[in-house]
């Protein structure tokens, strides 16, 4: 157990008007005093908060005008006394703040670390810890919702009532074990074991059909526009950012290249992979169109072919159809504004296995069908994160997978007639990879793994 | 005076652990309390913070996870009652507790209104509350340094003794005219008069002194990095930005068109402009270098003129260095690696009204020499922020150059012999300009023209 005080800057980086540099661990409050002018925090109440400011301990000189809070463990997130410094939003500032707390004893948190203090200390499990990053992420509603949920502790109840089950059945086993005299205590125990068993199996089962549904409310649909040069492909991907808020992540200190775009279509995240690649080609002279398309297509879940209207097919328009056979393509004829050119039977052909979507963006026409179309590829029926649990997070997805083929495995041994104490090996093995998924069962180097995907600060 | 409840992000957009939803005014407890579920704020003590969750009064939905904070009127920043809702970072909880507190009674706030409320309840003046922004867009140490003392009251206890000083000989002159019986007095009073006056005028000189550096260090140097392609642009940007942690400001939800990098070299900022034009031409093909350096030129501060060592001197260069006449320019030599082609004399010769240095970028040789090079070239002498007060601020350089004029054409009409009360009217035209400084004599749209510059939340 960590029991150094740690340091992390727990806003986004920006001009704001606030920004938080946050301490956690035994030393915060010292820490803090030494460089706080105002009240005596070391006297203050737990969960208050004080106006003061910075100063350097040895030049004496103002280093901010600060709001400090002060939350004594154990009724914190992270279970430890906690010091929380409101300053000036800015990249100077909260640097500047930062800096003079780590000189004065603390050290600077690896990403994730609070939360895995959180975790550490008994007071989240793996999966909420693991919700805290994707409710940061999310990019609508919905996933936030479903992050919410998770993080209040819902699937870890489904999967720790799942787990229960299995113990159950394994006591059963020791039961057999225990008393062997019982004539038909095994073929007993092994037709519990098959009920039981089979109901978890299924189970899982069901939760893994939330998968996919899951994944897309968190990670977004990776979206590529593609189509000649002129189409409007660049209209079109700001018909979709203005109509539904962008939002744009970027990373400080690094280059336009990680921009990542997203829009939020009738709760479908939607990220637009090159749309500087978009925005670019179609500013100076597109030459590299069908290049970029081949590019851009490796990444994408979902395609938006773009053809236009006004000008004839042509065989750059066949190349590109050819290239995203297989894949979810939505084709949108554009620019309806212009007298027709292009063999719409021709087009209606081609794009039989696809949504078919006729716009004008510069008239503002048919968005609305556009959108409609996109929210009809991934979600039959109506979503709602409402009821269902959900699971999102490729982990989990993986070790429900390997449970449910354990537990398969489990019911063909009972099946083929096999003793019950190899059964009983592979039933203990679904028990304990379950248990990662809480964090019952996992080891040192993959808490650390998981906690380093979190940004710094929480 | 505003008496509604105001509310908004005052955190910065963009993912991290934690944001805020700030909010001022009479009813700020009673909408917090709204939606609320832990602690009855209403009984809260000011200045404390609080666990729970928000729901959704209606739908009964948990909205989030957060720690509210309560600070009751006088003692906060706008002097009112103010609620901090601090929340999970990213972009779409923060919107949702943004949503709820709106749809619960609070008013969106403009940019700038909560400091708005604080100049406007006395806690601060207009100077202090100019460099609240200043502090939020310090892109370097110094600037922060001045700016924090600027919100200490410094700038503004300066130009408070300035406006003494008129005041007094303004009282000299009312003796005056209220004993017109003793001859000299009139002769005595312009004597006074002129002393003061002259004093004051130069005070103010001296502190617009202080307004190139002060400007330079608050909003950065705007510099141009030009040259033929491959000379190596990409890399002197690349040097730079490594070397001094560049800091990319961005909108979201706009594009890449906005974004500013700023590098900080050696306590100089400087502010790279079209950077993005540098890294698409050298990545893509190109051809449009001269275009672009004419483009460049129009808002640089600065020049960073790249040559070739391992090439000639061509046509291209002669007329990059015609297009910055009259310019601050740094002349680079790069690729010192390469075998030398191009004729140092004749650079030499073209470059001697300005810096010259190479550099092998690519060896990264010379990127010391060419730091000193930008510092020198701004700062003789040492720049301090440490004593000096600064006058950094646009709209206090314009007003002090008018108080300036006001004083000078005083000082004139003293000496023209011109009558005592016609005199009187600059004197009070000048103290009455140096009052728009701090907001003592101000209208109504300037401040609202002020404060609209800020960003949100603060």
């Amino acid at each position: 157990m960590d029991t150094d005080t740690i340091a992390a800057i727990s806003t986004p980086i920006g001009e704001g008007a606030i920004s938080i540099v946050r301490m956690s661990g035994p030393d915060s409050i010292e820490i803090a005093s030494k460089v706080f002018k105002g009240k005596n925090l070391k006297e203050a109440a737990s969960h208050t908060i004080h106006y003061g400011k910075l100063i350097h301990p040895e030049t004496k000189e103002t280093v901010e005008e600060v709001m400090v809070t002060v939350m004594k463990s154990p009724k914190t997130f992270t279970r430890e006394d906690i010091v929380e410094i409101n300053c000036h939003g800015g990249f100077v500032s909260v640097n500047r703040v930062l800096e003079l707390i780590l000189e004065n004893g603390a050290r600077l948190a690896e990403p994730g670390e609070f939360t895995k203090r959180a975790f550490l200390n008994g007071r989240i499990d793996l999966s909420q810890a693991e919700a805290v990053i994707d409710l940061i992420r999310a990019k609508t509603d919905r996933a936030m919702n479903m992050a919410l949920k998770q993080m209040d502790g819902r699937l870890s109840r489904l999967i720790q009532s799942l787990r229960q089950k299995l113990l159950e059945t394994l006591a059963h086993v020791e039961v057999n074990i225990d008393y062997p005299e019982y004539d038909d205590v095994e073929e007993m125990t092994l037709e519990v074991m098959k009920t039981k068993t089979n109901q978890v199996h299924e189970e899982i089962e069901q939760l893994l059909q939330t998968a996919r549904q899951g994944k897309i409310l968190r990670e977004g649909i990776g979206t590529a526009i593609i189509g000649r040069p002129n189409v409007g492909k660049s209209s079109l991907l700001n018909a979709l950012a203005h109509e539904n808020k962008a939002i744009v992540t970027d990373i400080p200190g690094t280059t336009r290249d990680v921009i990542e775009e997203y829009v939020n279509v009738r709760g479908v995240p939607l990220r637009l992979i090159d749309t500087a690649g978009i925005r670019e080609t179609e500013d100076i002279v597109e030459k590299i169109g069908v290049e970029r398309s081949r590019k851009v297509l490796k990444e994408a879940d979902l395609v938006l072919l773009v053809l236009n209207y006004g000008d004839e097919w042509t065989e750059e328009d066949e190349n590109l159809f050819k290239a995203v056979e297989g894949m979810d393509v939505i084709v949108i004829v554009n620019k309806t504004d212009l007298p027709r050119k292009i063999n719409m039977d021709q087009v209606k052909e081609r794009s039989k296995q696809y949504s078919l979507v006729t716009t004008s963006l510069i008239q503002e026409k048919g968005i609305d069908e556009l959108e409609q179309a996109i929210a009809d590829l991934f979600f039959e029926g109506d979503l709602d994160a409402g009821d269902l649990t959900y699971v999102s997070n490729v982990r989990h997805i993986q070790l429900l997978k390997e449970a449910k083929q354990s537990l398969g495995d489990a019911i063909s041994g009972i099946e083929a007639g096999m003793p019950i104490d190899v059964v009983q090996i592979d039933v203990t093995r679904a028990w304990e990879i379950l248990g990662e998924i809480v964090g019952d069962t996992v080891s040192d180097s993959l808490i650390d793994q998981l906690f380093s995907q979190f940004c710094l600060g929480k």
